[in-house]
């Protein structure tokens, strides 16, 4: 099966073993926990593949198994560490050879990405009797050091049991930050040991708080996946919620009926506001093991502040207006943040309306060891814009434009050709941009639809963010392939495309006047829906083959096969791409012409 | 808790009857299978309701509570009719009173209609310690008897158990016609015994069909709610999937790409043709007691008709252009569903385009029984016109026109505004404007995702059809409850609004350091969020209180309380709408300001 995302490097050989269950994970180098979690997984999902796959999955007429296996080895070579960090190493190299399968890395994070390599690979013989994997070798590891998913605990409270689920999921993924929202206007489910007002007036009810020992469990949960886990606390904006449990803390700013006031952004020209944010970050970066704090920053009503007296002519006297006076705030709480020996992330807004503070030269310029995560423009030219702005000026930046899931009308294509990887930059930029985050926000999305939602919409995200593939013919078959991969591991991942069909789950040997093969005769839809079987080689992958009395071109769609069917938009195929007939009849790696269009 | 679809009448007392554990169903007059199973369901959605509504969902402080109950009499005056249909009565009566409550109806249909209503009524008890009912009379009745969800099986297949779940989340919405369309370009899951072929090979796969028995399997879950199934194979356009099966029916078109062809519509003037989909609809109609087929007739390519050399010679003999040879398969097609003693819905271009067809007298104008279903055109006004254009005709009406659910940005609100009841008809024309569908086409769904795309945005449709009320701004507060009571049922209904929270269903003393009973005091955040608390009387509404000793606006808040949070889209209402305090704590029965602005 096809890996997503994918790897850099696979070099494949025209041979299969065969594997055999029950299957073994030998570990031969180092271990810890967290590796033994991990074996215990993945036997799981590989007995998912046993008991799921059948032979409407087999994408190979006749290969030629030259043996059998019965275990991975694992070599790990260092002690693992406890916590992924930014600077973890994910590398890792995977071998299946004719009588052994063997993974190696420098790092348990490189083996737990290799173990979601290695799961993705079998395949069902043509009889459907036995798995068989590709005799290949992958050498492996990512593009970007950070690659993320925002879910929003606020708009809707999510329970942990779906940020769980979407922890899972972002494994089969190779994603490896969770940006956790935890609060904003709307609610305020953190529960702060200091400031238990907060939650206990802002949170939307009892049962919609996260506890310590909540958070703990979901950082536990990270933790056994290579998962950081960044917790935001979004401030001096976006903080309403804030205003039951705490309020003396806000800018209160003339309503446009007389006499009445609203809640704004925080005052930070109170003493209150500036203890308070010091407090409550310094517990909040204490719970959280990760190096990074987030601190939000992003659309500060500055006109508010100019609204209130006091704040104005704190303002005035200084000379200072609002981007200085949101500089003199995050200033000190990016200082705050140092003084607990963290690091922060700030929304792009920080960094585009820094203005340095008078008086005051520790401020001249923002902390360099800030991550700026942009996400105002659109498209990949968008990105690359506010991308290159940002390290440009000597700073560190994550990418989230073109990746906002609550976009609902925007579909997995649109999400793919954010290609990060191609952002024009020097070598010295490069070094400060350390990847991206697709972000569901919480205002259209709670458990009841958030896995349908980002899924598989992020992974357009978690594959640019990997390997930055060129667009290619094949990214439908692979996505429509991974889908389906998804599902089989119980995973609400919704359609792609205007058509697909996952093959059966459960083999049954006859129903009513059927039997089996009669099926997936459907040459004649996919010629009507215009789909071909041209498969072109994604050249600028290192994808090659060891033996070359085969056709490339072959090899490759060998690579990547797909018994599910391909979407289309019926009325625009139907006279734009002929199907052209030939190659035998199971193996169907067509791709679909109109893919050339988007 | 306010009743979804509002009913057309409502008297309401100021006082409150508990409602004792365990409760009966007290059958007093007829009964049937239909009224036994319903029996059993209600039991189970009554027990919900005492599991899972807690004192936070308490909307009075003092009620006046005057009696107690522990069962419904049900009064069913005629006996069961065996399916429902097109002319079924669906009215009922439902008292409550301070010692006993009594449902009656002269039809079964009627009783389930009312036992739904029935189930919506109760309110935990300040305390929480008891449900109580608020002693009222309903006297309830649909505006339009053809109230529908259309599902689509094609595109993407849709097992039998989300098929069934529909049913019962429709049943909550008192919808009553499952329009299931079985067929498409895409796939061909129905299964003929009379032509196997077109399952076996249009099919995507063997566990992707619909077998005769789970046909059944459908109809009778459906018939036990009251909901007709109306089985759409639409011709002679969308049937690709019956090439494979079926490959000398069509019309194959010139490619652009020359010795290629495409499958176009099927050719009408071949007898194998018009055999065919004779005996295909002969056998459907005898699948189904529903009186009605839907015929499809959407989308027709005329173009490739006339590029295709016999088709174009056949018609030019006759002198017809594309309408009329479409005409003269349509009308040989209502003709033979005649033969078979069924009733014919077709979509709009059949009714649109419809030609007289030269030489036949009989074809002068399409059969005055045929139901058309439109569909092009936009919101209400869009509607309304579609709808008169029909009606006045003489032709029978149902409107799917701003109720396409695939249209994901779409939502609830503007769904809503669809309101089928305000259309301007004479009282002649009014007769023939059946009803209407909500229409979730297949492209973007399947089994992961339908339910939360559906539901909450076909209640919109449900209410119109039902009881069309104005324009309100209690609708917020309505729907955000009926989203939370059917969570409480187990549906997957997404969020309508930027915020939103269900009270919680599993009531814990204490958790950590919180006691209850300190939540709720969000009045901060409302307040923030612009939020009122006013609750305007829905004027046009037979919601009359018999007593008079309270001011109606507070009867009328105390009709339709909601305990959940309001959505708003914060920087909008910021400055837009002031927070009218006053009233009492846990009585919020605000509505949105912005409402007003939709």
């Amino acid at each position: 099966m096809p890996v997503w995302p994918k790897p850099q490097k696979q070099v494949l050989k025209d041979e299969y073993v065969g594997v055999l269950e029950p299957f073994l994970f030998k570990v031969s180098g180092k271990s810890c926990d967290i590796l033994e979690d991990a074996i215990l997984r993945y036997t799981e999902i590989l007995k998912t593949n046993w008991r799921n796959l059948t032979k409407f999955d087999s994408v190979v007429t006749a290969p030629n198994i030259v043996g059998k296996t019965i275990k991975l080895k694992i070599r790990l070579l260092n002690e693992c560490e406890k916590y992924p960090h930014i600077d973890m190493d994910e590398k890792y190299t995977l071998e299946i050879k004719n009588s052994s399968c063997l993974l190696t890395s420098q790092s348990i994070w490189g083996i737990l990405r290799g173990l979601e390599t290695f799961s993705q690979l079998p395949i069902p013989a043509p009889n459907g009797d036995q798995l068989i994997i590709r005799v290949q070798t992958i050498e492996d590891f990512p593009q970007f050091p950070h690659r993320g998913l925002l879910v929003d605990g606020s708009r809707h409270y999510l329970p942990i049991k779906a940020i769980k689920k979407q922890l899972d999921i972002m494994s089969y993924n190779k994603l490896n930050v969770l940006h956790w929202h935890l609060v904003d206007d709307q609610s305020f489910p953190y529960e702060s040991k200091k400031f238990p007002s907060l939650s206990l007036k802002g949170a939307f009810g009892p049962d919609a708080i996260y506890t310590e020992k909540m958070i703990k469990n979901v950082i536990e949960y990270a933790r056994l996946r290579g998962i950081r886990v960044i917790p935001e606390i979004d401030t001096p904006g976006h903080t309403d919620s804030m205003e039951p449990g705490m309020p003396q803390i806000h800018c209160h700013c003339p309503h446009r009926v007389e006499g009445k006031t609203f809640v704004g952004p925080l005052d930070p020209t109170k003493n209150v506001t500036l203890d308070f944010v010091r407090d409550l970050f310094t517990e909040l970066g204490q719970r959280f093991p990760e190096s990074y704090v987030h601190l939000g920053g992003d659309e500060v009503d500055f006109f508010c502040w100019e609204q209130n007296p006091e704040i104005k002519a704190f303002m005035s006297t200084r000379q200072w207006d609002g981007p200085q006076l949101q500089s003199y705030y995050m200033q000190y709480l990016l200082k705050a943040i140092k003084t607990i020996r963290k690091r922060s992330v700030v929304w792009e807004e920080v960094f585009q309306d820094w203005k340095n503070v008078n008086g005051d030269a520790q401020a001249m310029s923002m902390d360099k060891d800030t991550i700026v995560q942009v996400w105002r423009g659109g498209g990949l030219e968008g990105a690359s814009a506010a991308v290159k702005r940002v390290v440009s000026a000597g700073y560190k930046v994550i990418n989230s434009i073109g990746w906002y899931l609550d976009n609902l009308e925007q579909e997995f294509e649109t999400y793919h050709g954010i290609r990060v990887g191609s952002i024009d930059l020097t070598p010295e930029e490069k070094k400060l941009f350390l990847g991206g985050e697709a972000c569901m926000w919480g205002e259209k999305v709670d458990e009841t639809n958030i896995e349908s939602r980002v899924w598989p919409r992020a992974c357009a995200a978690a594959e640019h963010l990997w390997s930055s593939p060129q667009p290619s013919n094949n990214t439908k078959n692979r996505i429509t392939e991974h889908v389906c991969r998804l599902k089989r591991r119980n995973v609400q991942a919704a359609p792609v495309y205007d058509i697909s069909y996952c093959s059966p789950v459960i083999p049954q040997p006859t129903r009513g006047s059927f039997s089996y093969g009669r099926f997936f005769s459907l040459d004649h839809i996919r010629e009507s829906l215009g789909l071909t079987k041209d498969n072109e080689e994604d050249s600028h992958y290192e994808t090659v083959t060891s033996s070359s009395d085969k056709a490339p071109t072959e090899e490759s769609a060998t690579e990547t096969p797909n018994p599910t069917l391909i979407p289309s938009e019926k009325k625009a195929e139907k006279s734009s791409a002929p199907f052209h007939a030939g190659v035998n009849g199971i193996l169907l790696f067509f791709s679909v012409a109109f893919l050339l269009k988007l």
